[in-house]
């Protein structure tokens, strides 16, 4: 009996959620100033806001990288045929421009699922800091050139081919985001 | 004899130089896109500008820190009267406001010296990273409130009380940023 994956899957879209670090403990962290505590350095003339992500990149020597990336939007309605992992470390995003993007997650495991997907759209001043092994699809912004600063993994110099990204492609397409 | 030590000691103002990499080797790296090599990702909505920093903090077991600093201006003329350096690591600066901020540095070595510092003004979009113990004074910013997010070191678990910021004042104060 194979019925099941036979049966036609109803499409459905994904609706973005506002992004709170407390939806997002599954994922990872949210990088944000809003409602953390701080405290005073430099005489008095800066406020620290410390810590604000589980950084997790240098297991077996991995490397700590400082990028940008800059990215554009994809054509709507966005199909969501693929999700991608970081096997080893954490990812980090944090706007260099102050606008919002989409941040869509599933649960870190052998494979995401279509059944649990979650879409969150930050608020324009919100990074996001993926744990190790959450699924998540590729940047999403809203504008032309939306800049990021990414922290994330290099490979160790004594193991430069290192694989650290695995792709995961639907079968079958049911998400998509209007 | 001792009659240079008593000579009196003339004041200088710092006049900031644009930021360039070329000009910032001897401190570290400038983070920014211009000019700089990418490479296409997240198939064609994406580019990568890779790896723009020596990032270097976990010698030790240091953690890698991402935190953000809200700062505010000083009244002006600001006195130059410390350097501060971190002796086991790098720390980057890259501005969450696209707002130019100064930047006062002195070469790496035993101490700083009134003679030998250099002031440089960011177009904006350029972040800094400074390398391994040089000397710098800390955040200088022109408006209220300027946001940076801040990739730096924590102490390893088993050091938490490790110290990695030396303080250096300086005997007579000459140097004045208007």
């Amino acid at each position: 009996m194979d019925s099941e994956s036979t049966l036609p899957q109803a499409a459905f879209q994904l609706t973005p959620q506002p992004l709170t670090r407390e939806a997002f403990v599954p994922f990872g962290d949210v990088i944000e100033t809003e409602g953390r505590d701080h405290f005073t350095i430099n005489d008095g003339y800066a406020e620290r806001f410390h810590n604000l992500a589980d950084v997790d990149l240098t297991e077996a020597d991995g490397k700590v990288l400082i990028s940008i990336f800059r990215a554009r939007p994809r054509p709507r309605p966005i199909q969501v045929e693929m999700m991608e992992r970081h096997p080893l470390s954490s990812q980090a995003f944090i706007p260099l421009s102050s606008q919002p993007f989409l941040v869509l997650v599933a649960p870190a495991g052998e494979q995401p699922s279509q059944d649990n997907l979650t879409l969150f759209r930050t608020n324009g001043l919100q990074g996001v800091n993926f744990a190790r092994g959450v699924w998540h699809f590729p940047l999403l912004v809203e504008h032309e050139n939306q800049e990021f600063l990414i922290v994330d993994r290099g490979a160790p110099a004594a193991n430069p081919g290192e694989k650290n990204c695995d792709l995961f492609y639907f079968d079958g397409v049911r998400g998509e985001i209007a």
